[in-house]
């Protein structure tokens, strides 16, 4: 069985759609639920029965029942010893009581008409002993005999930012500002990585799939397919079990949404140890990116090039080749580097273009692409000319100007750097090295503008390569 | 002549060193000057020849004599109309006039006993007019008739922070911090850009050599190597003409000093950018990058990485594989694939190792490398068994902890992670994710500890990477 999950995978190109039928249906009521259970709620701080209430006490429209036998009050809201004795049938329920406790539990919910369950709690699959195993079985089995969905086990939950919903063991989830990328993880500690990196970014959802008992990745890009209010979906992925389910939903996802992937397992060893508890092999990393790229998800490969491209694509569609303008060569230069070298395409510039940029430049080291302006860039009507002839120029599909501030007159002021990218007629990459309280001040002057502005060469020519990537993978 | 740099590159392994034998003299004065002329002050404040004023200025000990012989005053300094007319032969001399006046400024100087310009202007050999090469030779020939040296032209300076020289057109370096990395540039910009981009950190010599019309790398390489401020040197390098001396020198400062050095022009466009000046042609970079490698260099790709990596290095030397220790799995899977696609090592724990760490860690995902302590992390009688037992193993060169902060108790105090990077008696590294201030608040507890500190795991698992590759090269 446990090799069987690599036949899964290859299932991606031979096909076998039986499962994936079964699979997808509607979880979307997790997303705009009005009540929630907290079954194992708890009146200790340090306990995760204790923190889900809190998370969720974020929203003063959620009607919150902690469930505690043992308990009257927890954080000052009513505590019930059971689901039934409930005033009403909440819409949800999030489960944290020990494994052992958990069929019980969701049992209970599913016949006093609970929807949906999030399972926190852990000591199942993952648990490499066969108790888990069976655990998790039963689980499956529970749902599918009260039509139930269950998110989990072994995950910190599902958050809504839009929907008003921390159904998390985090509280600080509820701080994530609203935006219109979903995160979909296999990985909770994915994705409390990337909240804390992007802390200034905007989400719809986040999700944490945990052991996928039963609401699996298809499940969420049907959902998410759907959502209005997300344009970006975010996938991290470590193991499937599921190809050709993932597959086929993705497909469809990317036809209506911008779709990024980065699986972990690229290397024999983390491959190993990503899916060791689903038995694919290494090697199957490349089947994998073929199968999403195929599909028409961008596929990179860390949790900051995951975001940082969601961004982009949020902001942007690239079509052509990056032009690369510059006021000092070597920054020019190291992003040439990266973006070719990451598979990535600077623009060919046509006759006229290279012919008009001689003519306005003097001659200094680059004025092909990369172009350096030099000190030339300090001329602003040369400037906005080198801008307008390279935007007309039809390989050209997304601008990018890198600058280190420097003395004496570099340092331009932020409105002549917001006239500069405003300029610019396709999609921007401000690429902008200076004191943290000069970078703030531009970045705040280009908010709501189309420019996506990076302290960093090497994450703003990385995402330049990801995006300018040839797409015409078959 | 411009295709004879190819055989320039050639030479690192062909062999040929009569130029090396010429090129390397003592240039240590340029870094313990106590009187310095700038010939081309300007009370402009917008104008180099001002703000290198006020970048030597912020050494209130330094003697400096501003040139100008329409000025009496520049800053509040008495201005001279020649370098004749100073009350004393000033150490060195910064040219910041137009590249038209540049020769008969050097000459002057020259006469005058200085032993060593700097040459800011620009308008010579980069400039790819027959008038700037000349220029150039024209320096070339002055330098070697008076035995003069020069660093430049078309840099923007040298900055000796140790020394209390800031010799360069940019104020803000007279504000890095006191270190023991000398970073020497071919690029100006990725100065500006690492400096902007490290603040935090220590350096003792920054230099940009510019078109090294005289002082070049090897010049460097061998003060650096006698320069007891120093003990990592990192560089960056476009292009070079002189591969054999580069390559001498180089092994010899790899004897003495650790060395970590970045070229770019990997990529063809890049390469061809970098280099247009010198003739070198695409696919040299991995022969460069193998030579520097033989000779003793660790090689990386991005700025970044660059000091990354010279921050490491300063901190600790690596034997070994990485052992990565983590309380959320997905962080040490990304870890892992990082570190295995960069070329770098996994330990692979022993069978004591292994057998030891099962008896202590409850059946989770990973109990290898990495290895996950899960909720185990928390109990920190097994955390610090696990430390124990991990740096015993002989494979284990650099041990990494992984940690994104997550409710409810994974919130550690900033003196509990101090213990647990304490007890680690190999060299470590943290990647920590929290919020801006719990993350300062421990960068802060383990200053001058042994633990290297990053809020990347990406980056953290690159230096990782670079510090664990085998070094056996041939």
């Amino acid at each position: 069985y446990e090799r069987g999950a690599v036949v899964a995978d290859a299932r991606i190109v031979v096909g076998e759609r039986k499962r994936f039928e079964m699979d997808v249906g509607d979880i979307s009521f997790f997303f705009k639920a009005r009540s929630v259970a907290v079954i194992g709620a708890s009146t200790n701080p340090i306990k995760v029965g204790n923190s889900v209430v809190r998370s969720l006490m974020s929203n003063k429209n959620l009607r919150i029942y902690p469930i505690n036998p043992n308990a009257s009050e927890i954080l000052g809201l009513k505590a019930y010893p059971s689901v039934k004795s409930l005033p009403e049938v909440p819409d949800i329920a999030i489960v944290t009581v020990p494994a052992e406790f958990v069929l019980d539990a969701v049992r209970e919910a599913a016949e006093a008409g609970v929807k949906g369950v999030v399972i926190i709690s852990s000591g199942f699959k993952e648990a490499e002993v066969e108790e888990g195993k069976v655990r998790e079985e039963r689980l499956r089995e529970i749902a599918r005999k009260y039509g139930i969905r269950i998110v989990g086990p072994n995950t910190f939950g599902i958050v809504s930012v839009v929907g008003g919903i921390n159904a998390s063991f985090t509280p600080m989830f509820s701080e994530v500002k609203k935006g219109r990328i979903a995160l979909v993880s296999q990985s909770g500690g994915i994705c409390h990585y990337i909240i804390h990196k992007f802390r200034d970014s905007g989400f719809s959802h986040i999700l944490h799939l945990g052991n996928r008992c039963d609401v699996d990745f298809p499940d969420v890009m049907r959902f998410l397919r759907e959502d209005e209010n997300t344009d970006v979906v975010a996938v991290y992925v470590e193991g499937i079990d599921n190809g050709r389910g993932l597959f086929e939903e993705l497909k469809r996802l990317c036809s209506e949404k911008k779709v990024v992937v980065m699986k972990s397992g690229r290397s024999s060893v983390a491959d190993k140890a990503s899916v060791s508890h689903t038995g694919s092999m290494a090697g199957d990393y490349r089947v994998f990116a073929s199968a999403m790229k195929q599909a028409g998800a961008v596929v990179v490969e860390t949790p900051t090039e995951l975001i940082d491209t969601a961004i982009a694509m949020e902001k942007f569609e690239v079509s052509g080749g990056v032009a690369v303008l510059t006021i000092q060569a070597g920054l020019g230069i190291v992003a040439a580097d990266i973006i070719e070298s990451s598979g990535g395409r600077l623009a060919r510039f046509g006759e006229e273009t290279v012919r008009k940029l001689k003519s306005l430049l003097p001659p200094i080291t680059l004025r092909e692409n990369p172009v350096d302006l030099s000190f030339s860039g300090l001329n602003l009507k040369v400037f906005a000319e080198v801008i307008d002839t390279v935007c007309r120029d039809d390989d050209v599909g997304l601008v990018m100007f890198l600058y280190a501030v420097a003395p004496p007159s570099w340092v331009l002021p932020a409105e002549v750097i917001s006239q500069i990218m405003g300029r610019i007629t396709k999609p921007s990459i401000l690429g902008y090295s200076s004191t943290p309280e000069n970078y703030a001040e531009i970045k705040e002057a280009l908010k709501g503008s189309k420019t996506l502005i990076f302290d960093s060469v090497e994450r703003a020519a990385k995402v330049a390569a990801i995006l300018s990537e040839k797409r015409n993978y078959f």
